[in-house]
């Protein structure tokens, strides 16, 4: 049987989603306690990665258990033995040609940057960027983030990838008193694509890059020509989406 | 010069506010990060213990510093030597009479329960109840703790303590969709006082305890006649008021 997990998990303290020998991952917890359950080897996909320290809202995940329990029982069984900062939402069974990754229509991600006070209780969940950034020059900024674009500029480069364009779907920030909620939605992220596109609005914000620059970025194809990027702490894994 | 400051801490990786040796307490991480900067022992007074995984959003302490430095450089130098889990946001010179505990005049704190789904983020922040509670009886059951009682039934026992007589000012409960936030303020609080109270209220929440039964576990002076202790992680020292 087919199940697929909607969960989310504080990545404060671990080193990123994907297994690592002698690392604590999330995807190495579940496999954990999935074999604890099935005294099988389980391997779960996930619809993605996220780095370490990344945080998810809502991450989906299939696997295949051989198992005669209830999407009920399976849930509350994963959750009463998975650590405190893992916890799974949804269980349901699915046909055996879903892929939590390959059946992505759309991502979202958020990423959360405090432009007030730096706050103790938000050091591992925020950005802490504890000055005033220019919010409308960044709003006008992500427009020439918005549609299909080659992200070479604003990613890793990996001899693996053949292919850099992606289509953002839509950039918007919202201002929750001191803090930023940028949220982006597309048909997939690259590799630091979403910190690396915060790096540059925040210079914008800053003033040190003028918004129509991105537009230039994008045509060098270059990484370097692209900002800092903004660090990891300030990440969501918002939602995903399926056909 | 006496200094005062106000501060705030995320208490989930401290074994409580007052210094012990060899454990991470944040009175010894103040007197460190003071010692660092002045050479000499400082001894910081606060406005009361909290005690292991508590938080602190606005708590107060003096100490006794011959330095030559403005309030704004000391603040910037000791956040910036200070983990990031303890922010001083405010520093001023006081009196020489002023002390941070026995002139305190009132003190609120505050409890928070999710009544709601489980949120890893906020395991070290919140009670997670998970559960609904009912709040229309535990706001009949506040009444009862408002004005001055002798608390002996809702501390631990101390043969040092000769007067468990406190007064609460007042009480009430907030509730923000799944969160419940019970705020309390009075002349002063003793050991586990406040989580004896959210003990038995949460009890009446259950429809365990009727809201009336709190006035006969007053009269009976003894701790085993009022509920579970609720949980540290949940409790905010809110605020301090001195004269």
């Amino acid at each position: 049987m087919r199940y697929l997990i909607k969960f989310s998990y504080d990545g404060s303290n671990f080193f990123g989603y994907q297994k690592q020998l002698d690392k604590r991952t999330i995807q190495g917890e579940i496999e954990n306690v999935l074999k604890m359950i099935s005294n099988e080897d389980v391997h779960v996909s996930s619809s993605g990665r996220t780095d370490a320290l990344v945080h998810a809202i809502n991450q989906f995940a299939h696997f295949d258990l051989n198992l005669n329990i209830s999407s009920d029982n399976l849930q509350k069984a994963l959750n009463s033995l998975l650590p405190n900062d893992i916890y799974i939402k949804e269980i349901r069974t699915v046909s055996s040609d879903f892929h939590a990754r390959f059946c992505v229509k759309e991502k979202e991600y958020i990423y959360k940057i405090n432009v007030g006070e730096y706050d103790p209780f938000m050091r591992n969940y925020i950005y802490q960027y504890n000055k005033p950034l220019d919010l409308e020059k960044m709003r006008l900024a992500i427009q020439f983030f918005k549609g299909k674009h080659n992200f070479k500029s604003f990613t890793k480069t990996n001899p693996d990838i053949t292919d850099y364009d992606r289509e953002i779907y839509d950039v918007d920030i919202e201002r929750d008193n001191d803090i930023l909620v940028i949220r982006f939605k597309g048909n997939g992220f690259l590799r630091y694509m979403v910190r690396n596109m915060v790096g540059t609005l925040i210079s914008v914000g800053e003033g040190k890059t003028s918004p129509s620059e991105i537009k230039q970025i994008f045509e060098f194809e270059d990484r370097t020509k692209a900002k800092k990027t903004a660090p990891a702490n300030g990440l969501y894994l918002n939602n995903v989406y399926y056909e």
